[in-house]
């Protein structure tokens, strides 16, 4: 099954659009956790235990792994996830962008030995440089579009012929890039009008939305704003506020996470109808 | 010593604007090295050494590593390269870009991890996620302004203001971001039109420049575009021009790499002057 209908039937087995981001800071990490040489994998098994009926999608943050040398972690929890979960997509948050040839090696780096069903990657090198990673035809390619930081402003909102440079990019992708159907975009929570905008560009295509949650994106604005004529279309993502739910809790960490997890999900099917 | 001045007394020392990219792909590797566990390291030892004093930099690609879980090698590769030839600087190509948090992680795993002196990353998501790589005094981070392949007009070419949005971003990086003087451009040498544009709003800023060699970039043309008043200003990579320079030539492969070098660098330096 492809990236796309395997994200269409999560949404619908788990009635969700919530995407959980795995994005492990050991600092953060209960106590009976600090300093265990597997804290890494026991801790995201354990928060992917506690919220698979709950999300449409997992998305482990390559920068937490490789800031800790931790590669050989975040292959454990990917095989994990392939196995345990097969109907969850694994979206590899990684924001690559290289010429053809080096695209090429990241592909490798996150369809072949992560195993992710999708990665996320930067548009800014244009379509030769996101073209590389179409070669797997039953994965997901998820262009960085509006992004959910306060500096994106910065280039996305450069008026390029009267529009804002993202909206450039939603239409590039939509009219475009996404020859094979492979294609989705991020567009941060944190701007509600502008993910109406998107949407009414790109018509179905999926949307990774981060900036719910510890970011202080509104889930109703958000969930309006971006969900297709179905009520889904979307991968609403929330990262810090779930895994680090219970900070001081000790073993309860990953109840608190689901718990958070729950009424996230929750709080986002209250707006789809 | 900081990267920029460390750069600057690279050029002096070793009369080179060349940088060496390390791109690792074992399919390329001399035949003698085909199947050994350590061939990467072995590979790139030799040919740091046989170039060591005609180089400016060295660039490892982290994408060839990730791609074949060779991180470890990377790290021995750094610490090869920042003990033995102290002097020249290790610039890490890693093209990252992310939201805040996520791109203090990068730069973790950029300069503590790898202990680059500098890493690559991408304008797209603006001026907060590229400073917190700043945090990091010593260190330089280079911009994506002009990239040297084909799709890079995709979007770097687009009309903001009557210029093309890469100018935008020199601009940007030159008069905004470069509080702190660490900052440096990267810029294709595909386009020695464009680098000249570039070259004229950045002063005497460097300039990392890919595309000569297997690219296909005029080295005539691309040193009187980018050079400085100075005759320097700019780190021109070739990777696979000078790693592959001699494939099918088993025990020879370093003796091959260090004469292209070498006939690179001269051929830059005929034009700097």
């Amino acid at each position: 099954m492809n990236f796309i209908d395997k994200l269409s039937a999560a949404w619908t087995t788990n009635n969700s659009l919530l995407c959980v981001g795995l994005d492990p800071d050991l600092s953060r990490f209960p106590s009976h956790l600090q300093g265990q040489p597997d804290a890494i994998v026991t801790f995201c098994k354990a928060i992917i235990d506690a919220t698979a009926d709950l999300a449409c999608a997992f998305k482990p943050q390559i920068a937490y792994f490789a800031a800790l040398g931790a590669e050989a972690q975040l292959e454990q929890i990917c095989h994990y996830l392939r196995n345990k979960y097969p109907h969850i997509p694994l979206v590899l948050d990684a924001k690559r962008g290289d010429i053809g040839a080096t695209a090429h090696q990241y592909a490798r780096e996150a369809f072949d030995r992560y195993g992710a069903d999708a990665v996320t990657v930067n548009p800014y090198m244009g379509f030769d440089s996101v073209e590389p990673y179409m070669e797997w035809a039953d994965r997901g390619v998820i262009v960085l579009c509006r992004t959910s930081n306060a500096g994106g402003s910065d280039l996305q909102f450069l008026d390029v012929g009267g529009k804002p440079l993202y909206q450039h990019v939603a239409r590039l992708v939509a009219e475009k890039w996404n020859r094979n159907g492979q294609c989705a975009l991020v567009v941060g929570a944190t701007f509600p009008e502008e993910l109406a905008q998107v949407r009414a560009i790109v018509g179905d295509m999926p949307l990774l939305v981060p900036g719910v949650g510890a970011q202080g994106g509104d889930v109703e604005a958000t969930v309006r704003a971006g969900k297709t004529a179905g009520g889904a279309g979307m991968m609403i993502n929330s990262s810090r506020a779930i895994l680090y739910a219970a900070p001081q809790a000790g073993e309860d960490f990953a109840a608190a996470a689901r718990r958070v997890a729950m009424e996230t999900r929750d709080a986002i099917n209250r707006f789809r109808g």
